[in-house]
């Protein structure tokens, strides 16, 4: 593990491969190495890249990487995917994917299936984004399939988030009623060369207006066409800038220290679960209240008590170390 | 209060929405509402329709509630939108989709939108169906636009998933992937009057053997039409076919069972959740440790068990008759 580590911070890409599987497979040292890599994240750009399936996401994603590589700098992009199955060194995709990036050492890409919940999939892609961000990738680009909660979660880890439209299918404006437009600091009207680009386009610049936005940055809207090498360099300046407004107005940093205090939470929420699901394992009061409930002899919000209190009263500080629980 | 529930139980369908609209808004007598309600319920055929976007099936749960009637029993829809921010009476959308339901005293539709959370939404869209159950409703039909984790969530609520499918758009595999195959009990391939459906009814069955189903019952796919009424009586005896399935084979009773127990502890968790959050909104430990966090002086994970095993010490049993906590 600490080989594993050290490989990691030396730059060697399969150790960076080897710990997200780590993480994503649950392993009992998966903590131990989020500790470690906690103190090294927070210094890549992070930029989300969402939209409804079909809008030709990826393409967009693998020119802007280009892009990026051609500037100089390096590029980590998770692409998470909750309709496939299929997740890490993804045998066939990722290296299809990659194409003439794969030969780069200065891109890595993973792509993240559903192996288990989707609430799963969204941890494990936040955290193979921050495995990126510590392995020292100048640039992490987070993108997902669909616009549900989970893409909404994993869209929590980004700096800038891009929501991405196209002309026609008449889902663009599904995709800005589902609550993105609110998460959205970028927009991208791609495959622009189609007809109804520029509907589109109107479409958000009104909605952006009649919504008088608060804040200081307001969305741009870009017309892009990965296919046609449109619109590309000014989409990804943009959103160097968006990420540029949040360092200079100290959005950065506040961004930075909410989302470490509510991913805490988060840890200890998920402990709190372990806990008393560890509790439903064994006869005793927790198993006890539960049948009650099942027979009807008591109510959930009774039994919900009765739990609290018990788990809490009986709390065993060292069941903490036990890896189980983690 | 007392009067609501006594007015709820006597049949008047204003109490029920009533009671509904507390459930959503959070009114400090929810929980109360909820214990009142859990004694009641377990007696309707709860069904779950979930779908693509415009795969019809709002039409085609109008139609199934219609012939419920026609067979002389009552029905209550919950018709859950996760993209619309719109819920409650719905001044407009329910109106106008009752039609010639809207006369009938033996049905009550119900729009919910996402006010908040969309997991907020799956927890009152459950909710709303409970007291549908409780009010006395034989049948309770909750339909879903979409297929996230919300949506999925909120079909754990039903006895009976009925998955409609529609030809075209090529949205038919794409729903099937996204893991909606495995919690599908009836299949419909709706609009079964266009080109294309005899096509997806095939495929459907095709993954269904290839699968190599392990449970007893194997989901029928049926076609139907509600613009054509085809296929609409079948689609509702294969429901109650199945919900008798579930009913001889005891499964009923253990779906019953193991759902009020994770409601349980899911209200643990609920409860849990909101009294750390309590904690943060004042100094102290909790906040504190969180600071450290955000200041890189700590680890989330050190800094979790350090809240956890607080939290726990100094839990307050009193605190639990806060209505805040609730």
């Amino acid at each position: 593990m600490q080989d594993l580590i050290d490989r990691f911070k030396s730059g060697e890409q399969r150790a960076l491969a080897r710990l997200i599987s780590k993480l994503e497979n649950e392993a009992p040292d998966r903590e131990e190495i989020l500790k470690k890599l906690f103190h090294l994240t927070g210094r890549a750009k992070i930029l989300g890249v969402t939209g409804s399936p079909g809008a030709g996401k990826s393409s967009l994603v693998d020119q802007l990487a280009k892009l990026i590589r051609q500037r100089g700098e390096t590029v980590g992009i998770v692409a998470v995917d909750p309709s496939s199955p299929f997740s890490g060194g993804a045998l066939l995709g990722d290296r299809i994917r990659m194409g003439e990036l794969s030969m780069d050492k200065g891109v890595f890409i993973r792509s993240m299936g559903t192996r288990g919940s989707l609430g799963g999939l969204a941890k494990t892609s936040k955290e193979a984004v921050k495995a990126m961000d510590a392995f020292g990738m100048d640039w992490v680009i987070v993108e997902t399939v669909g616009v549900g909660q989970a893409e909404l979660d994993i869209m929590h880890v980004a700096n800038t988030v891009m929501v991405v439209l196209t002309p026609g299918a008449g889902d663009a404006i599904q995709t800005l009623k589902a609550g993105i437009m609110e998460i959205a600091d970028v927009f991208a009207v791609h495959k622009c060369d189609l007809p109804g680009a520029n509907r589109i386009a109107t479409d958000v610049d009104i909605m952006l207006d009649q919504q008088g936005n608060q804040k200081d940055w307001r969305p741009p809207v870009i017309q892009a066409s990965s296919a046609k090498n449109i619109g590309l360099s000014e989409l990804l300046d943009k959103v160097i800038e968006h990420y540029q407004y949040l360092k200079d107005n100290g959005l950065l940093e506040a961004q930075r220290r909410e989302r470490a205090k509510s991913e805490t939470l988060e840890v200890v929420d998920y402990r709190w679960h372990q806990l008393v699901r560890e509790h439903t394992n064994y006869p005793g009061k927790v198993s006890e209240m539960l049948e009650k409930v099942a027979n009807m002899d008591m109510d959930p919000y009774e039994a919900a008590s009765s739990i609290l209190e018990f788990v809490t009263t009986n709390f065993d500080w060292n069941e903490l170390t036990n890896p189980g629980l983690k």
